[in-house]
């Protein structure tokens, strides 16, 4: 038996931009033997061909895609604990999944790759799917991460803003947790909010940066006072969603018309 | 008199690590007439140094680069008013400098580069400063940003972990703010942290991964629970301030070992 360690590359791959791809996660792309892609439905299917495109782009030789369907998600459920047990449950059922791809696809002493959207430290399972993984002692291997440019800074250069005011604090949140509150006196970036909440924050005098699909063609940029904007952008996160049969959205609100860095 | 615009390139350039630049980020430099490089000490050497091996690397022609003296900042107003007061002031008179730059070393037409270390949307003021000199009416430009990998993504990947545990917000705030409080039952990301806050913070079960110079030859990394590593951290900070004369850290404080995404 071969006892070569398996190794295994977390590569961050931007938002959605190809020219988003650092030096870094195109030399990682060159290392790998093989990129697993897990994934569910029509955002799959989009976001499968631009990372073959990328793929197609960066490397010279031919190269072997693992695709396997992702575990059915409860998404549910609503209150915070109920929430993290679905998402930990979820979790188990993609470890399983990742376990049997790295001790099969794998052969001791290859490389393979998780391509990320994004940046792996933000709101990604990726990283907890290994850790738990490796804590099973079933399939040894090691691990890299390469970061990404994530939908956060790509939002913010989008529309030319800093996230923070001068020296204050960024919260970035899922959107499903503003609900239970947020702090004061800082800026806001919120994620995976499928509910819209920014419609239950006007009467404020805030001002929101909003994007969708950021650095893809099909990216759409809204920015103005929420009391004014919210109608537009729910509206066009309705058309998208109805023509793309996903959404992938961003935004930053702020207690004023920019960010002023530092 | 030449009426063409002249154009601005607001490009991050990653935390350190010359291959945390984009392709974005290289394909931008190499429309750039000019670079313009602020910075003072021996932080500026170090990082001016930096900044023109990787302009050899990714530039095959000669370029232009025009360095400037950073105004003078006080830095020893800790009370929140006087501190935004005193960074404004401080930028106004960047700003000053900057506008100057942009008219005399720029011909119109002519496209300059600002490069910055990071991501330009997190505790950077370039955008502010450039915001100011437009409002000013004197010089006319365009100007577009480029994302770069923040030292906070680089941080997470260095440590193999997210930023955030399941469904949880992160919170990134400069270290001066931590006394004022901070939100519970989250992620908490410290920048601009000069005067060790984490010390204060020991005592409740936390969790810290720390990083100084990341991504560079001279990256530091420590984790482990802040209570046993708090003073090993300080007794680093202090040598390597001593050593190279300025320091660059970055810290997750989490409530367990490492963040578990999504």
């Amino acid at each position: 038996m071969n006892d070569a360690p398996r190794h295994i590359l977390v590569i961050g791959m931007g938002a959605g931009d190809p020219d988003h791809l650092t030096l870094a996660a195109v030399k990682a792309m060159r290392r790998a033997d093989v990129f697993f892609v897990l994934g569910k439905g029509k955002e799959k299917d989009a976001l499968t061909r631009l990372r073959r495109d990328i793929l197609d782009e960066h490397l010279t030789g031919p190269y072997r895609v693992v695709e396997a369907e992702d575990p059915w998600r409860d998404r549910t459920q609503q209150d915070a604990g109920r929430y993290a047990s679905a998402v930990r449950d979820w979790r188990h059922r993609r470890a399983d999944l990742c376990e049997r791809l790295i001790a099969e696809e794998l052969a001791p002493g290859q490389c393979g790759a998780f391509l990320v959207w994004g940046d792996p430290s933000l709101y990604d399972s990726t990283l907890a799917i290994l850790d738990d993984i490796r804590g099973r002692g079933t399939v040894k291997f090691g691990h890299e991460v390469i970061p990404g440019i994530s939908s956060v800074s790509a939002l913010a250069a989008r529309h030319r803003v800093t996230l923070n005011q001068v020296g204050r604090p960024v919260h970035i949140t899922p959107g499903r947790r503003l609900a239970q509150g947020f702090p004061d006196d800082c800026d806001l970036v919120v994620m995976l909010d499928g509910h819209e909440s920014f419609t239950h924050l006007t009467g404020r005098g805030w001002w929101i940066h909003w994007g969708a699909y950021i650095g893809t063609p099909d990216e759409i940029l809204v920015s103005g006072p929420l009391d004014d904007v919210a109608g537009r952008i729910s509206g066009l996160r309705a058309e998208a969603r109805e023509r793309h049969g996903w959404i992938m959205d961003t935004y930053l609100l702020s207690p004023t018309s920019g960010g002023d860095g530092d």
